[in-house]
């Protein structure tokens, strides 16, 4: 999964990195940077949306075949408050594990020493690719 | 507009530009680099919706009062095909103009020359802000 | 196809049928009754959902080999504006065919003489299950 | 809140109840009939929306001044398993209250004697709707 995230070069582009794996759940921090606002200095929802997808999308691949590869087909984002502080974290949860697809809940925090608060909760499905494509995770 | 798009950095940060504004419709593009991409070599599904995310809102704040601003409530996108091509072309257009909310249809191509295919299908509640709060657009 | 709507028990109990079939896009209208409404006196926002999930299902099951089965995997539905009228037209278009999954986008219409609203906008995904499963439309 | 349940008349034509109020949530009951199937013998997808989409505005109306009303905006469904059984479980939660919208999660829940099988997973927008409208709950 490490190869794979390493792969994904947005990852690098914003500075978000991995926080944890656990069976069906996946955590990715992302610093909160001045480069990804949106006008009213808060980060743009669609990067929220982009490390909890990915979160979603890793969290998927934790309950596919080792061969097996993830991809978004759709996705939902309700945006809570404001996404600002020190640094976000996305926590993507299986909710059910299927062959063909798998659905997923993500949640957003903004987090500042001592404080944590819900920005964006999440709904995915990711699809199951087998290795018959060429795609590979 | 135009102001107001510049003060988001994450367009900057992508390399995403407006390249169209009519009444109640926005067209961003954004030329794929290899900085954006998920582990297959696509441009994330989170960069998709940031643009096209960006383009609802800027289509939804053609049909606001001057004084306004707009904060994006929740979006849903459907990922239609992968996205990679030389470039996206994000279009965002009003479904629905509301005092309180702005409902939007988003559509994101990938082009190439003599060659244009949707990748993306979004919709979006735009939530109109008035200058009371502070923000600005 | 028409074998298969008349199985929805549901569309009888509700009182909605089917008026146009096309490669891709199938209508379903549905008169506006008392038995259908949420608390303000409009068509429950769940009514107007199955009319226009039904007319998305539809829709795609005309792309599908003749032997395949359809079932919705998820939607999401943009309420526009109040659902009341003389009665509603759900249409539901095909964006999207694909071999695992066809994406769709349904519109819904308040109809009265003379007159057409829209009161509502859905994207939804649709499974196509192959008849190894038993299940048929 | 009963009264205005009694007033969705949708609730009485399905056969649905409500079955627990609490401070931010309430769960809705459908006993499972013939009447309610969409072509397979399922419940219809527009069915368990209808019961969730409830259960969720009433669980926001539980949050708001007594004088507001509730309308749902948009709510997406994923869809996790066929509905069938004996009864379907409706819960509807608040995940973030607010002035003007109220952000609700829903599951809903097939049940049959010692059996419970999550069905359904949805995320709604509900709005706050002054009393000046000349709506009520």
């Amino acid at each position: 999964m490490r190869a794979s995230f390493n792969r994904q070069t947005i990852m690098k582009t914003i500075g978000a990195d991995v926080a944890a794996v656990r069976d069906g759940e996946v955590e990715i921090v992302l610093p909160c940077s001045d480069t990804l606002l949106q006008q009213h200095g808060f980060i743009h929802a669609g990067v929220v949306a982009t490390i909890v997808d990915s979160a979603c999308g890793y969290a998927a691949l934790t309950t596919m075949a080792s061969e097996a590869a993830v991809l978004t087909t759709e996705f939902k984002i309700n945006l809570l408050s404001p996404a600002k502080g020190d640094r976000l974290r996305a926590v993507g949860r299986v909710v059910r594990p299927g062959r063909k697809l798998v659905v997923c809940l993500g949640e957003v925090f903004a987090e500042e020493p001592g404080q944590s608060k819900q920005v964006a909760l999440m709904t995915a499905s990711m699809m199951v690719v087998d290795n018959g494509t060429g795609l590979q995770d």
